[in-house]
Order: structure tokens, then sequence, then C-alpha cells
């Protein structure tokens, strides 16, 4: 077997142990018990400590090397040469970080979980402050592991968005509030004029998540490799090609959280499913990067989501009435009778 | 630190990854869309064939030696005993076992239950035979690896009821044939003599998941610490002392099978919950063997849950009674209004 072809092998047991890392978050967040905190945290750190380990072995490193010599002759930007500049961009950013770092980020991750859900709930940012402060402290340990020139933050970023820094953050941040905070005013000021009393009534959850997901699977979500389901804050998490779920959450009215949460999840979703699955398994899988990814969810929830002609279209939703009573409960599946089909 | 110390540590490891392979099993079983197959068996396999590799390592070896030393001097039945001997019965099986035959296992089996659910919803052994075969296949191959002296079957049962032959069970079931055909015959002699209509009686699915539900947490389950769901053939499995999860399904009547499957599973989930959390993430935790779990669940579903003083207790259960207008369906939760508290 060429080098390539095992390194693909390694990639992949990761990519199965860090695609179980998101399935045990996913159902931390929608359906486990509150006693299972501490189980989940040692489940989670022991796998994020696992895949460290096997993707940063020697391994890996003696892989990368001979991959290295066998795609040199490629075009730089087949899928053959990307997969070996990626994992070793990762690699060696990761090589750095020590396992039990790793292992007591995932662990601190899962037991703030249920802290913050309270403090959100409470809104009381004194309850989650602790639990903040040691994700600073974890995060603040795993930038001084990477290095940096100018700022901690940096060596964060650098992980997902190569090249970032924090300073572009903030001048591309800066740039946009000169932009944005005029145009906020303006709009503002013609509060009144259009009649929008339609977004601020109230509407029953259960509609609320059927008319979404009926939304968003016309949209182009698949539930066939997919599913809507309740969390206090929307995610979006993929299993595989074949498994890419989204989360939302309802609001005393439509246009309060739900419908715009789940367009935008549907957007990453819709990005994940279709990426081909001859990368599946690999740190080629699941998007260029956070930055392209939000560009496809904001694509979907703001230029389409909140523009004219898609409001025309869908206002009512062609083809689908309301019925007079409401279906049953589907947080957990497809929709049922609450809307449904005229023809 | 002690090698039993250290071997804790690897065994509570080895502990994470067997639970996180069954939380992604629960989820197959219960959540899982109908895409997300093939991801879900690559990355069981992965856990499966990490865990046997840890498992089965040098290190657990040289360990399990050291702590043999250890706690030579100390009684044989203290929990540290127990736990060198059960883990040194485990490993000297396990090591017989390739890792990739452990990986094929978790495979077929992730790729069999979708085939399983359709052949049930069909009634039709034919669509399931083929996956069947594959299952029989490796299981006989597990057998050959770790020997045995008569039949091939004594290898797979003594991996968890140590001791016990095929044989042994075949007169075991002999004698209770011998007892039950007999009684079974007076019994149905008598059908008719007493009114039983009312568990023939069509009940809504969410009356029967409430009502299970509520009996359970009344009988001692925890829902603190667990929950119960849906899935086509009723389990309980567990991720820790914290969550221990049953599920249940619904039929026509009460009486069919919502009812006595989710006294059953809580029977084991009452088990587990009972563990002491001193013997957590070891092979001492999770019950002594399948044999004794079942015996737990049978004395709940059979000799309290059919039995009269119970239903003189439970029929209508006591401080409850049903409201005019059914509550919310709650797979997915606690039980709501449909059955309301009366003081």
């Amino acid at each position: 077997m060429s080098a390539l072809g095992r390194l693909r092998e390694v990639l992949g047991e990761i990519s199965d142990l860090q695609r179980a890392s998101a399935v045990l978050d996913w159902d931390q967040e929608t359906f486990m018990p509150a006693g299972g905190v501490e189980d989940r945290a040692n489940q989670l750190a022991t796998l994020g400590r696992m895949a460290h380990e096997r993707f940063t072995s020697d391994e890996v490193a003696r892989l990368l090397d001979r991959a290295g010599s066998e795609v040199a002759g490629m075009a730089a930007d087949s899928d053959e040469a990307c997969l070996v500049s990626v994992t070793r961009r990762d690699f060696d950013q990761q090589v750095k970080v020590p396992a039990e770092l790793v292992a007591a980020m995932a662990r601190a991750s899962a037991r703030a979980k249920p802290v913050w859900q309270e403090a959100r709930a409470r809104s009381d940012w004194s309850v989650f402050a602790p639990a903040m402060e040691v994700a600073v402290d974890l995060s603040r340990q795993v930038a001084e592991a990477l290095g940096y020139e100018h700022r901690p933050y940096d060596a964060l970023i650098s992980q997902q968005e190569p090249g970032l820094t924090a300073a572009r953050v903030e001048a591309l941040f800066a740039e946009l509030r000169d932009a944005i905070v005029p145009l906020l005013r303006e709009i503002s000021a013609q509060a009144g004029r259009v009649d929008d009393s339609v977004l601020a009534r109230p509407c029953d959850e259960r509609l609320q998540l059927n008319f979404a997901l009926e939304l968003i699977t016309r949209l182009g979500y698949d539930l066939e490799r997919g599913r809507q389901d309740l969390s206090a804050h929307p995610f979006c998490t993929s299993f595989g090609p074949g498994d890419v779920r989204v989360t939302t959450r309802t609001g005393r009215t439509l246009g309060e959280s739900c419908l715009f949460s789940s367009i935008h999840e549907a957007g990453h979703a819709m990005y994940d499913q279709g990426v081909p699955r001859s990368l599946d398994r690999t740190p080629l899988w699941d998007g260029a990067s956070p930055g392209v990814h939000e560009s496809q969810s904001r694509l979907w929830e703001n230029l389409v989501g909140r523009g004219r002609p898609f409001w025309d279209w869908c206002f009512p939703l062609p083809g689908w009435t309301r019925t007079r009573s409401g279906g049953r409960a589907t947080p957990c599946g497809p929709p049922t009778s609450a809307w449904t089909r005229t023809r």
C-alpha cells in the first residue's frame, strides 16, 4: 500500500473518533439526562486524547513524509496534494499541544455546557463565570503551546483559519461597523413604515418547528441524511456524509428565533451534505474553514431567507395549507399533519 | 502509582470507549437518520478495534501481573482482588481474538440493524437472512479464536457466563419446558374465566408511554440519571452511573407491549443505577453477568409486575387520575399532563 493509502486509513480512524465525540456532544445538547455530565466528560476526554495521540503519532509523521514524496509530482490543487498539505499543516500545529491539555479541554467543555444552560436560563453571567475562567485558562495554555508572534488569540485562530490574526479580524470588524451602524440608523428611522406585525404574532411551538423543518427541506436539506432537534443554542453537527444534523430553538413568535436559526443551520448542513464522498474521513471533509462554513449559513439565512423574492415564494408556502388542528409535535422527526399538501 | 492504580486508569479509558460505542448504538436505534448507517458502521468498528487493542495490549498484560501480586494478600471477594481476577479472565479470552475480527463484528452489527428493522416491519425473514449469515459466520470465527472443548457456542457463552455450556443451557431449558408446558395447558384451559378485556382495549400511544414512564419512576427508576425513548426492540443501555437509559415500544393495547417492556428494561436499569460508583469505569461495573442482569429485569417484570399485590396498588395508580384531554407526547421526556397528581 502507498504511504498516502495508509495515511488515509489512519486519518479515517481519527475521523471516526472525532465523529464519535460529535455524537456524544450532540447527545449532551439534546437528550442527555442531567446526571450524565461526569460520565460524558470522561468519555469526551478519552476520545479527544486518543484522537490527538493517534494524529500526532510517529507513524503519522513518517507517513506524511513519504506521502509528501508520492504527491510531489501532482497538481497542487489535486485532492491528493491538498490532503497531504492540509494534514501536514494540522499535524505541525497539533504535535505542539500536549494530549493531556486536549483531554482537559474536552472535559472542561462537557462540564461547562449545563452550567452555561443554567446561566442562560437565569440570565445570570455570574453562574457561568467560573466555567469561562477555566476555558480561557486552558485556551491560553493551548496558545502558549502553539506559539504566536503577537497575541495569544492569533495562535487559536490559526488552528482553523490559517494566516488570520486578531489584528486583521479587528480591522475587518471596524470596517463593517463603519458601514453597518449608519445603515442600521437609516433602517431604524423607518420603523413602523412597514407592517411586520405578523412576525410578532405569538406562534405555537409545534408550528414553528414543523414550518421551519418543512422550509429547510424545501431549500435542499436532506432529511434522509439528517434530522432536526431542539437545543438551548442552535447548531449543526456532522457525523459523516450520511448524517448531518441541525438543531433549533423556539421563541414566542415565529420571527423570533426558530425559523432563521433553522435556515442558518441548514446552510451549514447543506454545505456538509454536498461535500463529495471521495473526501470522506479525511481533514478535507467538513468544509474549507469555519469562515467559509459561516459564509454558507449566512448566505441562506440572510441573502436568501431575508429576501423579498424568497418570501414572495413561500408566504404562503406553495402547495401547502395550514390545517385546522395542529399535528403532533415533531421536534424528533419529519413533519406530520400541521401542514398538509393541498394536492 | 501502584500497578492496580494504573490498571484502573487504563480500564477507565477502555470503559469510556465502550460507553461511547453504547451511545452510538443507542442513537442508531432511536434517532439516527437512515442515511447514517455506513458512517456509524465505520465509527463503531474503529471504537471497537481501539478498545480491544488497548485492552489486549502488552501494558495491560504487565499491569495485570503486577497488580496480581499487589492484591495477593487481600480477601478474594474484596473489590481489588475481584477487579484483578475478572480483568484477568476477560484478558485471557480477549487476547485470543484478533482486533480485525472485533472491528468486523461491530461493523456487521451496525449494518444489520436497519435490515433487521425492515425485516421485522415486513415480517419477512428472507430480508434478514443474509445479515444473519454474516453474523453467524463472524461468531464462529470468534468461537474458533477463543477455543472450546465441545461446541462453538460454549466459547461464546463463556465470554459472559464463565463455565456455562450449551449442554447445560439445553438441560436447564428442558427442565423448564417439562414444568412450563403442563402449567400453560392448565392456565389455557381456564381462558375466559377471568375478565381481562381491559388489557385488550385499544390505548392511545401517548398514554401508553406516559403511564409506563410514570410507573417505572415509581418503581425506582431515576429519570435524573436516565430517560425513555422509542425503539423497534426495547433495551436498556448504560453510559455510566449517571446515565442509564431504557427504550420501549408501543402496541395497539396497553397490555400488548409497552408496559411490561418498560418494567423489564427498568429492572435492568435500576440494577445499573444501583451499582456503587466505586466500581465505575471498571469491568466490575454494569452487573455480574447477563444472567444476573436478566434475573433483575424479570423479577420486576414478572414477579412484581404481573402480581396481584402490584395491581391492587397501581390500578388505579394511587394519587393520580386520568385527565380528560391527553397530554403532549413525551417519548423524549418526563411525563406531562396526561396523568396528574390528585394529592
